[in-house]
């Protein structure tokens, strides 16, 4: 446990579990027409109408999911949200609440938490949607987040994993593996600190990784793009483990193959220079790195010129029948198996 | 870390994120109308027509929340479920869904997950809930549990804690206070068993407070029994926090004062003589203690012909204009202030 040293904060123990509820939400608006009451009571009431409600939940652990080393607790609290706001921005709903639980330790001080919360009320503001509820409490070690989001949507506008047909187009949103190499980044960084806690870093180079890694988005305006299109996604899934594990998802889920070209994996160039200097291979990361938080989907091959062309979508291979499997088309124009390495096996 | 030396024992890396959620995940049925999607893609779909959605959340930690000394792995599942379940109780809901997120160091095996897991299946089960997602993650210590509850009401019939008037009564359901003490039984027996590993604890004589610890039920029947009564309570609220706490929500949220009766509270004769051999005061912890998962409401006075002699319910006080404060008449008829201490400030 590292001892608080600082006079100026404030322990949590000095507000008590229902002051610091009420210190943290205070700055939470409700701006949803679908809340009918927020925090405050056992339980929050929503009102969906004709809607279909879609729900998604993640646990956030320190030391497992992010290093406060060097991940700042407001960048933290806005990530929180958008990871999961990115699921239902995966089923084509539009988010609409969250509730969030915290459990921090005591080495925390109540400042911590309120950059924490101002990530999350800057997330909540950006993506419109309320904080309806949650649970502050105390952990035995370090701090845990855990969301639940909440959203709407029309019945025939929902999207699943389960929908691709082996002539659809797959479709990838933005750049991807950007996220990784900003963690690797960081990773570097950290180390080079620990070794010498002067040094003064210089990671303009880097910005869009670190960015990427620190400060995602989830990609709210797809929906508004595709209906502007008058395109609906046949299947979709949001990439949070690596795109080869979410294709393999698609795949097994919608009993398709696929092949994936690696020659139209959209790259950013910091991307690509950045693995050069760290002697990775760039298509090894965009294939298996995660928390890009882009969406992966499919369109009917009909649905072709509505999106060629389109700066925020990529094709990027086509399904195929079961039996062929799922694989990457090298620049070789060798066909490989893909495997889900995903996430967890890159950190190791 | 506590290494696992059963050879037995099923590791959780063995199985992996996927395989480990699908192995958990095989026996949750779905049975509400409500649920259109459950477990399998970005987010769960529902679908409550014109009902309104209730959602409360709550995050339980080891050390904190549970002892696994005393609790078995499959209670800490089913009580986990019953806890959240409580909060939808409260606001006189229909329980429909939850969401089920966990993490676990690697101390524990796959058999200790399936226990627990074990548990909120049955929880699910008894309470016709469905299990629609959730989260499985490694923690750096001990075990979280964060489990999100959703239900379903009428407009209508949603009771807020906000709604008590000056002349109301004051109902709780079931007794109070034997949680607490199942819980002193169970920290004083771990004490025996830390000087005496051969210890065969007698429990027989605290069956009853020890069940209420460590495996209580929400009161979801009460929201039929009132409907039975034609009662609707004006405001509800339950008890995880102990009495006093909840007396003072209501008060508060409702700007009323209240008198609540000492000789009214409704006690297990179990729980009065174990008081007496623990020597502790039977109000202070019948007031105090927390974690009975009983419900408080106030109702019209003109509803209580429905409610008299009902064996569910005890009138334990009544409203008062706010000037007059929240207090609690003693048996020697004064009024002493009633102060919200809360189930973490007797624990301390």
């Amino acid at each position: 446990m590292i001892e608080d040293k600082n006079p100026q904060r404030t322990s949590l123990a000095q507000l008590g579990e229902f002051g610091l509820i009420e210190h943290l939400t205070k700055n939470f608006d409700v701006t949803q027409e679908s809340t009918l009451k927020s925090i405050g009571d056992d339980a929050a009431v929503l009102d969906f109408k004709d809607k279909k409600v879609v729900v998604s939940t993640d646990l956030l652990i320190e030391g497992v999911h992010f290093d406060l080393a060097y991940m700042p607790l407001k960048h933290l609290g806005y990530k929180s949200v958008v990871v999961n706001l990115s699921d239902i921005c995966a089923m084509n709903a539009r988010p609409t609440q969250i509730t969030v639980s915290v459990a921090v330790s005591n080495r925390f001080p109540l400042e911590a938490l309120e950059e924490l919360f101002e990530g999350i009320t800057h997330a909540a503001k950006e993506y419109k949607v309320d904080v309806i509820g949650g649970d502050t409490t105390s952990s035995q070690k370090g701090l845990i987040i855990s969301i639940t989001a909440i959203g709407e949507a029309d019945e025939d506008e929902i999207v699943y994993r389960n929908g691709a047909k082996q002539t659809d187009l797959l479709v990838v949103t933005g750049d991807i593996g950007a996220a990784y190499m900003g963690l690797q980044v960081l990773e570097r960084e950290k180390q080079v600190f620990q070794v010498n806690p002067n040094s003064q870093p210089d990671l303009d180079m880097y910005s869009y990784l670190i960015e990427r890694q620190l400060k995602p988005e989830a990609r709210k305006d797809v929906r508004t793009l595709l209906h502007a299109l008058e395109i609906k996604p046949t299947s979709m899934i949001d990439i949070s483990d690596g795109l080869s594990s979410e294709i393999i998802h698609i795949c097994k889920q919608s009993k398709v193959g696929c092949n994936l070209y690696e020659d139209k994996l959209p790259l950013d160039p910091q991307f690509i220079s950045t693995c050069e200097e760290f002697n990775i291979d760039s298509t090894t990361v965009a294939i298996n790195g995660g928390e890009d938080y882009e969406l992966l989907f499919t369109i009917d091959i009909n649905d072709f010129d509505k999106i060629k062309g389109n700066p925020n979508f990529s094709v990027i291979g086509h399904m195929a029948d079961e039996s062929e499997g799922i694989n990457l088309v090298t620049r070789a124009n060798t066909q490989i198996p893909l495997k889900a390495r995903g996430w967890d096996a890159l950190s190791e």
